[in-house]
């Protein structure tokens, strides 16, 4: 039998900061089953008080507790929480003292400060730089390859245009990206339009199966989808990056973030954000 | 006279969650200055020790230790990084016995579980998210508009773009956005095209002068960025949000953090991931 328990995420702001502390301790609980809410903009007493109430009518409904992952800062709105029937893993609580004594410095429990706006002139970054990654999607407009700081190159369907959208979106990076049609593929050989920008080339490879079983999914029994197309396109631009020297990353078995991150790392791009 | 002090976010994979979470605890002390070195997928013997020899450098630049944030799993690994001359803050470590005890269950403690590749359906619904998004920004193609989880108006540079990637890419949700242009807010009239989608619809409104700072940054001294085109605008967008009943959300002082999770918590959106 699964078990299952009941969890709430709570923040005076965003709660994307409890959820990312909640879900990577939670992962490691493979045996049960927790059942999520998210409470962001927890900013006032009757908004405490509600949750509050929610918490112990699931302790009711289950019996166990519900686990309770919050990054509230008010005193007086952390006060009703505690006050709850949920068990709760406070985490500025936790840490805010220990660095307060090693930076010999007050905390200024200020709320919502990290997911905030910033200010303007990295708000503009950010836009700028999804705003490029939109013109330059799928080989749209080369015209600007010389403002991108990477240029993702790969087969159809290898995780390019998530992979930028996240490097742009999360981190303000100008990034493009060139699909190798069956074209280029087919004849071993790096577009011609790319060759110029060679320094800022990246490539995504992918097993044969895997790129099988996406395309499958929306093109089912199409050429375009058959394993042997695949195996065809997989060999051949992994072959075109060994040829021209393309630092390049498998993304069979990735996330989008491990992609992005990957690449991040290992091109040493520079951050905006 | 500014501190400054070196900050190490240390995980076997992404360390996302360890940049998360020591952002969120650093944004919290103002007086300082931090210089963060993101270090992720340390994954074996050699780069734990290559991370404790950059850490004792900084440690011996600086004079004051280095804060370590990690998320690391692997006890040999964390052993090394315990023995450098930083300061560590390890995030797992502080509470997942407190939950082991209070699940009653064990840990798994494996390795970067929660930005990794998690199962493929959910995979697919993300990239299809993202593709809607891609198709359906700024007006393009209103075919599909049907399924469309959301639809963001607001004038242009208003944030709807941003907030719409960021619903699909790290939501899976199916999000379109469309601009209300000059001539729309012109006759205070929402376009007869989005009439059949009002229970989708979903509007950003922005402050003019906010609006102006925004507009010029591109397009400096035009009409179009002019105080008085944005306080027209601005003015009759909301206008058009009141006469039709269309909840809105008001944009100018929110990160597109905020945005978006404002979005997804009014409009009770299901989220895929």
């Amino acid at each position: 039998m699964t078990i299952l328990r009941t969890v709430f995420f709570l923040s005076d702001s965003t709660a994307i900061t409890a959820e990312t502390l909640g879900h990577s301790l939670l992962t490691q609980f493979e045996s049960i089953r927790f059942k999520e809410n998210s409470c962001p903009f927890i900013n006032s007493i009757e908004k405490a008080e509600e949750v509050k109430e929610q918490i112990n009518l699931a302790k009711q409904k289950n019996g166990a507790p519900p686990l309770i992952f919050s990054t509230l800062m008010a005193p007086q709105l952390k006060e009703i929480i505690k006050d709850s029937d949920g068990f709760l893993i406070d985490f500025f609580e936790t840490f805010t003292p220990q660095l307060e004594q090693e930076l010999q410095s007050t905390a200024t429990h200020a709320i919502g400060r990290s997911h905030g706006m910033g200010n303007f002139s990295k708000y503009i970054s950010r836009i700028d730089a999804l705003n490029f990654t939109i013109n330059h999607d799928d080989g749209g407009s080369l015209k600007h390859y010389d403002e991108a700081q990477i240029i993702l190159i790969g087969v159809s369907r290898s995780g390019k245009t998530p992979a930028c959208f996240y490097l742009s979106l999360r981190y303000g990076i100008h990034t493009a990206n060139y699909p190798l049609t069956d074209t280029d593929v087919d004849i071993s050989y790096l577009p011609k339009s790319l060759k110029k920008f060679r320094d800022k080339l990246f490539g995504l490879s992918i097993s044969a199966e895997r790129l099988h079983q996406i395309r499958s999914k929306r093109y089912p029994d199409s050429k375009y989808a058959s394993l042997k197309q695949c195996k065809f396109e997989a060999q051949r631009a992994e072959l075109i990056y060994r040829q021209e020297g393309i630092p390049f990353v498998n993304t069979t078995n990735m996330s989008v973030e491990e992609i992005a991150i990957t690449i991040l790392q290992e091109a040493k791009l520079y951050r905006h954000l």
